[in-house]
């Protein structure tokens, strides 16, 4: 389906279950897709990092993009990550999810290489050129080791390379001055770049961020709760602050479930993806709460710590 | 004066203007306190990184802090930046600032050696027991190389070590994260440290802090324009959202000067405090626009790329 | 072929030289792998950083890893770099790797993801286990953001799981309690793990990594000069350390070379590939210099640079 | 004392012994210079990082400086640090310094501020004119949080400002450039500044510095067994690599002292610096371990770790 333009909206990276022999369980993927839609979502991001996309083998990548797009089967729109190191690679995995039926690509500067902004430049425009789909550039700090300016953002807009950004970068100061230079929150429609989608990823602070003229939110806690997400966007767009920051701020208490595991044990990142998954387990959502290896499993006590949590924002596991 | 409970509104870090001799111009500062105090703020902050207060002698700490103290006559609480490596060397500024008048302390983590949370729970406390003024943290990871974590903060200001905190972390998520622990935007004061204070210095951002529920916002920007930032904040509390981000939106255009000294010429932090001052001795406020040695000083075309950004938001030169 | 126990000498990570489209140049890789046996090199690493691994789609891999094992023919023994985000990907190109007739594996702990010590384990075990090749671990915290500490490649050398390191770090001091932990610079042979391999890959210190007890050196400037590189090898096993630190230097002062390309314009890794190419093709060993989009090349003047550092180090282009 | 041109040899950064009240203890800080002179050191660094000068009052700071003057009585020369954020607090430091008796001053880049290389050679250059002392420049990336470039030091050194460097940055592969540029391993007389001194402040790899041309060493682990660095600083000096790297291992192994306290407990300086006064009380020299607050101390498991450890290495505790 064509993407609107911009994209708005709440548009969760979808979490790929897998099952206890560590591959894709689609079956549980579809019901997370329906999970998702049927909580009010305007979009899927699929295969992104908290999609364990860094985890996935091709083949995997290609099942999970495969099921979330037949199964939202043009309801909504779906991103597909094209994660890896340089450009020639992401090109050989942008051309499979334009095969699959991606709506549009989302895509990192090159990583594990240290690189420059006109080499980032070039990265972008070439991977625009060769695949013939709306690029969203997917600007996350913590894993690539560099930053995006809103220099460099603006100028990859005004050229027609970027559709869009994913700003999971954490620097709302930064977000703000693209915002700006886009034409701030009420000057976007007469700005240079109307047509241009700006989405945080940083899921404690979309009220603030849809108060700057954000247009949306990919929040990996909107796995959990899609429906949260979808008040606090609502409430946004209708103008009611005090009722959007009251959603986030149950959100934000939901939140603390990234911590549930233990930091002596196992990464940051295996804790947040164990407790995703854990609370769709417990939900109902999906069969199995495994994460890809290596990740560090989480324990009884941390399980426990997500039912908790999922209960304390009023949501009621059903296992 | 005694600090109102909990401190609330815009307090500015005053800038140290200098003299050609790279002295404490004193009457230009005495001037910065009263253009502060008429743009309606709610307090100053003294001696704080945009005081160049790690640019400053003792001498010349005790020249500016004496002036901002004698000025403000009691007209607004000052808080003094106590700002040095570990606990013995900060409470030697401590004890002067006592003396001196000052309201209140400004504290940083110890910096230039490694550290420990345990170490720095005992530094604040110990600073709180030997000097009887209350007592902010002050969280600025760019200086420090190290972050206060909520858990921390919480625990201090629980057991009465800490009055306050001045975020300028920047890390917005982890700010949300404080505040709802303290109970939230609505729940502050049945929370559990009601009268605790939540400043931030993320000067782009006020708009999404308050909406969170912070107390006010310590913006270096706030020299140049105080009256927007009081704009800002009445605006926020009468609840007009949209004319806070509106106001946001303005200063957040106008703090582009902080860029106005070239990349390749100066510290960020030079051309950033050369700004400020060159904002300031444009508008007439004070005499001379250098920074402290060994900072670079910004050249005509910054300059006039500070002039054309006052004008853009409406602020008036006078030179 | 059987990798020696432990692998030693000099094993440069070989360049991957391109055409003009992008595309792997197998006849000058060839002449490539020629020029290092001939300088005496004691092994071949294919598919490293310096290789442009990242930068390589899954086909070009094959071609460059492929031609590699083909040329030298037994001659001398081929480590192959796998170098993906984490274990399942990492699997997909070891068995790629072994199919191809690499005699042994090149792997980092994960990246892209956030990660820890139990889980970097696992990862390394797993990889062993599933594919039946010696594994080195190498450590590139430049890329891989974590490093492998001393006691966790101890661990991974001790239970089999390790045949060597390629320690990239450039801690010399992490280096030598590594050493020292496996019996020291004589006690090696009686230590715990005696068939343990320790390489480094910091090329401006191999005379002291070598005193300090490492096997070997994995040097990306060896594509250059290889004979040199042997040269420092052989005057350091012969105890003639004056002589290897004067051959050190030399290589140092033709190391240089890496920043030819000025910085304002392209990324340091960039620079770095491109000169040790420019060298490469004035030396008359491959055909084209051009590193893979989208990396910046080096313009005329850089060339030149490159020119006159191998002239000084007495080396003689024939372009 | 006239200084050295250049310094070489071993010049432990003096630890300053404490009482239980947390003052200096002048008569233990006695008995440690004179152990140091005892076991052959060249010079004594006073107020070093090792000596806790961020630790240290203004007061303190003057107290130990002139035990270690006095105390030396012109035997070995001393050098000072002057350890603070900015050119103008430094100089106040630096004319303390010269006041007491001080051969030399050690000072670092600016830091809590973000600098500029050229704000950092302005901040040398002045502090060399307004103090008639000998300036070491201090590379501590550590503690600074930035590197000093060789070519920065060069142009430092070529200008008259440096008498040399004492590179703490671990960052070998930048030692060797630095010393090449000076003229190498054994064209220092004929280089560019034949009269500079680098001293290397990484302890772990001394006979790598000193073979790659380096005049010394300021090991913090000198204050333990400065005879052992003496030995290892006359191997080298008479060309016996293989004695310098084995007297080099013993070192390494005693090093793994400063890792005595527990990870969870406390911050990695403080247990170095707890287990260096740990060991010096064990050895009779001092007569308490305490570190200044707010560092945690040293538990009984740590200092009967650091006992072991000593005697491990052929030294005597007789506590």
């Amino acid at each position: 389906m064509p993407l609107p333009t911009p994209l708005r909206g709440v548009v969760p990276p979808v979490c790929t279950p897998l099952d206890e022999a560590g591959e894709v369980d689609t079956a549980s993927l579809s019901r997370l897709v329906e999970h998702l839609i049927a909580g009010g979502v305007h979009g899927l991001f699929a295969l992104g990092s908290t999609s364990e996309v860094a985890y996935l083998s091709d083949e995997q990548r290609g099942v999970a993009l495969e099921t979330v797009v037949n199964t939202a089967d043009g309801r909504v729109p779906v991103l597909a990550g094209v994660i890896d190191t340089t450009t020639a690679r992401v090109l050989d995995h942008a051309r499979e999810a334009a095969q699959l039926g991606a709506d549009a690509l989302v895509v990192t500067a090159p990583f594990y290489t240290r690189t420059h902004p006109r080499e980032i430049a070039g990265h972008f425009r070439r991977i625009r050129e060769r695949v013939d789909l709306p690029l969203f550039a997917y600007d996350l700090p913590v894993s690539v080791h560099s930053k995006l300016s809103p220099e460099l953002v603006l100028d990859l807009a005004a050229d027609g390379t970027l559709a869009g950004v994913k700003d999971s970068s954490g620097d709302e100061g930064s977000l703000r001055r693209l915002l700006l230079a886009l034409g701030g929150r009420e000057g976007r429609a007469s700005g240079p770049v109307p047509g241009f989608s700006v989405l945080t990823g940083s899921e404690l602070t979309v009220d603030a961020a849809l108060l700057a003229g954000a247009d949306g939110v990919v929040p990996g806690l909107g796995n959990v709760d899609p429906a949260g997400y979808v008040r606090l966007y609502d409430a946004a767009r209708s103008g009611d602050w005090p009722l959007a920051a009251k959603e986030q701020e149950r959100l934000a208490a939901l939140f603390d479930l990234v911590d549930a595991g233990p930091e002596t044990d196992m990464g940051r990142s295996s804790s947040a993806l164990g407790a995703f998954k854990a609370a769709l387990r417990l939900l109902g959502v999906i069969a199995c709460g495994d994460t890809a290896f290596p990740q560090i499993q989480l324990g009884a006590a941390a399980v426990a710590e997500v039912d908790a949590r999922l209960r304390a924002a009023g949501l009621t596991p059903v296992r």
